[in-house]
């Protein structure tokens, strides 16, 4: 079987899972008091050119819902792209963790929204009035749920608006590293150099069991998170399991290879269906995510030899006007990992083109 | 150092370790579709003998918190001892799972209620009466946070109470395979066969590095289970992490021999501790925790070498009376663990009797 | 001044006063004990001609939510249009009462969505996954926040789809008899006949000083209404303020003169501003509100003559395509009731001929 | 019928209704911009002396739990009397309007609990640690549950606690005139000279209909009460039905003297009932409620002749050891009002005594 469904269907990476190996002896104090989760916290401090206040949890819903939970009063309006992995597929995490706040969806092609979209939207929920929720934070994901990428640009624009306006500025970077290599840029630069405040720094999907880091760069946004990690239960006992995972991940780059090889297991997998008749790419590959409208012929031939995809919305609004998702055609995302590798893709191209 | 602070401050066991590195290869379902957490339930089933429905979770808190839920709504009432870990040591999480639902701290020596009592306590909130929060749940934790463990009579003595007056009936089982080794019973008649619903099975201090199972024993209890987890950010992606760490701790009765092990090694502090004077010991050590109050200069000879041991709270209502710490005096527990051996226990002994 | 900016600018009517001020001699049981209160729910169930649970409110923002709280889960997801009073007005109280569900808002003209759309919308919340919320209950406003009305059939269509789909149907009445003497149909025809599980039965705007009636048609859904009710803070101890309001505004038709009253002032109102040149009303006046489009030289009039109206919300998508708002108009909303006399809608109407 | 069960069981003052009257005419703008809640606010302030900022809310229950969601996060530990009405009465609303807070229950005879017993409980909950909830507020209730009241020392020795462990102080003063002209002294020494922070100043139970103030000293803890209430319902929209009741009920005293009419009447009745054999008073009558033991023969000639009290809770933490209920007892609660005639309460006692 070639499962391309998702970048969590597989393990750990290697060096992780050595890493944990290796952390496993002796006794370390619990709760994130361990020497690995302290060094985690050193190295991110570094890699990001900043002082940080790092906290690791085991999954990316955790990290999001508690980030924007450090942004978000109740009565707080969020903002974020009206397909975004917080509005559609947490199953309302942020409005848990809020305690009821609003996530507005902006809409937007290819999964992004503008900053001008933002500032219009702001102003539907004016400051001091009590009937309306009040901005309090903006979200993007950055690579998005279309698998692409908003530019340093689009990034700093909308940090703009987000400053002007008070509302604090929260990246879910599931994908950050994938993201990162692709633009070529610093995290400092993807981050807080345009405007980001906290980040959900993904580690599981590229490498990782299990493990991501809610980063902040203003330490005072982050004064309660302790009391909300803990009680939302996303304090680990054992959190060597947390810490030697993110040490290994950062050591020697070990992230950003993991990343540039699935993204160019993507742009291969995206190059060879796009070549193919009667097959259309509605968003461009930008990450590690392909996603493709085949025809419904050439998708049971993927699936009867096993290659797994997932099926795709397919009334998404990121989907450009004439787009539509015909009868006799399939919606499908493909998902590039660390653990990729080219026969497969090659072997899916060959299979898509019989 | 010989850390007995706790029995989360050391990792993973070896037979866990190595089943976590062996599940790591190829693709697998995520989000517990997986197989070995299909394994884990069908072990856990056959454990219980009784049709279970099982969620495996990375935290105790979480899994507490979420199983509360379950039996609570937000103007329920959960009746628990007043020092109990649901009620202390998770910063209000079950509060915050169940939207606001009340514990009734009830009282009792070594951190064990009563029946009389937890019937004296749902007389306060009565049925249909709307100033009135509503009781919906009992919960007991075995091992109890004074070490101590409730016999099955008394925990039938509660089921039945839970039955009368229609209550769920939760077990903080955070140290279940030490109670049960214990007891020497099965895990059936420790729970459902005495009126148990739902149990939080703690494989973490026990072995695993981040596991826990909530096992309900009537399906219908667990209906919306999957989206509370979900929604709280406790379904991990990569749910083979969870599945493997069960399936390895539950297989050729590793659970059991890890807690008989700790046991011992506890009853070996206890015995020897007991026997130095100035050392009394408020509670009987009935599995692998140890509470003793230490002359202060013994105290130190200990922290001198390394032995570190946790300080607990002096005004707990579980002590007997008469047994008001001095002012020469420290109240500290040790908790033994799969890992601890018999030469740390001597030598903490040796150090304490010098 | 002439103050049409809301019906709650007016206190209560003369019928309702006077009833408070006969209601307030000798002892009475509180909570909603009294017998006002019983008489109310005796009278709506008549109104209705169904069995009824009724719950005596002071506030339509208590009712709404805490009538939604009734109908979804925290893991819920409600839909209704995207500009109503439940999403927009609210400050975030439905996510507050629900503990978080999750408000799907509908676009369409007129402040209304149609049946196609609701099911459009569910089709993406399968049931069952867990990282979607789940169809739980949709909301109608009639009045709609265009001041437009649903048809019967409309009603009964998306009835249908909630039937279909096992969601409670909630109608948001705040103006329920103003929409009622407007389509000349019976409560039940508005109400169950076309599906309607729970009906928030406004009275204030209408008459009252503060009373809105949450209705049940099936008791079942109301079974935990009263400890919500409490816990919220609206149980209101002296409970005949609320209850000599509701008998005294539906006895002898009152409800009904005074919605009557209201609906044809807005309908003069209407007449008179449509006829003069320069002036747009963008959505048809179908019960007691009126939308217009002034230049802004006749509305500078109106304000400095001491008309009040309220500035309305310019990039509505309620708005049909082609309406929108210039940079030299105002965009209002003019709001009679049981208390605007004839002579104030003709001088309005004067002052903006002028 | 002599109803004494509670003094929510009659309507509102002759002066309260005819303001409200008088208040009905002519429009007013809506959610408490209207000119009768400025006033209250202003009279409020000259009679605290002090800064104010004053909500209006219709429900005592209302204004308890938004004065403590002003006060403590949802990881916040508010300490209380165990018997207060806050932990007992208001089926969870703290609870739920502060999003999970966790209400610490002190004991206390008499329904007072003391400072010392508060720095007591305030170390179970060392700050900064994250498993623990944090100290955050602590509410007394003036008049007490049990019918007494703090003196200006005991409260002054609370407020030092709090303010040393950096504390909101609340007061619950659902009776907070019968308490006041009880003890002799100004609003201001009883709130804000003595360390309070917040005051919930019922009217509801001396006069009004439905009409209670949540006062701050200090505005900056009122900063987001505006959306809290809005979220919660409790922002009536004809906004001049508080703002009348509020300001007839401050104006020429009359506050203070319908409290000193229900002190004097439950003097009166204390009194003659503790005159008689077999009846035992456990707690003494310090302002509008008294609480018998009364032989069952006695009682069942007062209910037989239409008497109403309140039975009590029995088994109350808050009477002094020896004062068991009997089995040929009963235990109630008669509560005077601004309403009670002393013929009435002549004639109960002559009942009683027969």
């Amino acid at each position: 079987m070639i499962n391309l469904a998702s970048d969590n269907v597989m393990g750990a990476s290697q060096q992780v899972l050595e890493a944990l190996v290796a952390a496993n002896n002796g006794p370390e104090a619990a709760y994130g008091s361990d020497h690995h989760t302290a060094e985690a916290e050193a190295m991110l401090a570094e890699i990001f050119e900043h002082e940080v206040k790092v906290f690791l949890v085991a999954t990316g819903t955790g990290a999001n819902a508690l980030a924007l939970a450090a942004l978000s009063p109740p009565w707080g309006a969020i903002f974020c792209h009206e397909e975004s992995h917080i509005a559609d597929d947490e199953c309302g995490a942020p409005e848990m963790f809020t305690d009821g706040a609003k996530l507005i969806g902006l809409p937007g092609l290819n999964g992004k929204f503008t900053a001008e979209w933002l500032e219009t939207a702001i102003a539907r929920y004016p400051k001091g009035v009590v009937k309306a929720v009040q901005p309090a934070a903006v979200s993007i994901s950055q690579v998005t749920e279309s698998g692409t990428l908003y530019s340093l640009a689009e990034i700093a624009q909308i940090g703009e608006i987000a400053r002007k306006h008070d509302l604090g500025f929260h990246l879910d970077g599931a994908r950050f590293a994938n993201a990162l290599v692709s633009l070529g840029c610093t995290p400092a630069e993807m981050t807080w150099k345009a405007g980001v405040d906290v980040v959900s720094f993904g580690a599981t999907k590229n490498g990782c069991f299990a493990c991501e880091a809610v980063i902040f760069f203003n330490p005072a946004r982050a004064e309660h998170f302790g009391f909300r990690r803990k009680r939302s239960g996303h304090t680990v006992s054992k959190g060597r399991l947390l810490g030697a995972q993110m040490t290994a991940y950062l050591r020697h780059d070990h992230w950003l290879d993991n990343a540039k090889h699935a993204n160019a297991m993507a742009k291969r997998l995206n190059e060879g269906l796009a070549a193919l008749p009667g097959v259309r790419m509605p968003w461009p590959t930008e990450a590690n995510e392909v996603f493709a409208v085949l025809p419904k012929a050439r998708a049971k031939i993927l699936s009867d030899a096993g290659v797994r995809a997932a099926p795709w919305y397919e009334l998404s609004v990121s989907l450009p006007s004439g787009a539509a998702i015909g009868s006799d055609e399939v919606f499908w995302r493909f998902v590039t990992s660390f653990a990729t590798k080219p026969e497969e893709i090659d072997r899916v191209i060959a299979l898509a083109r019989s």
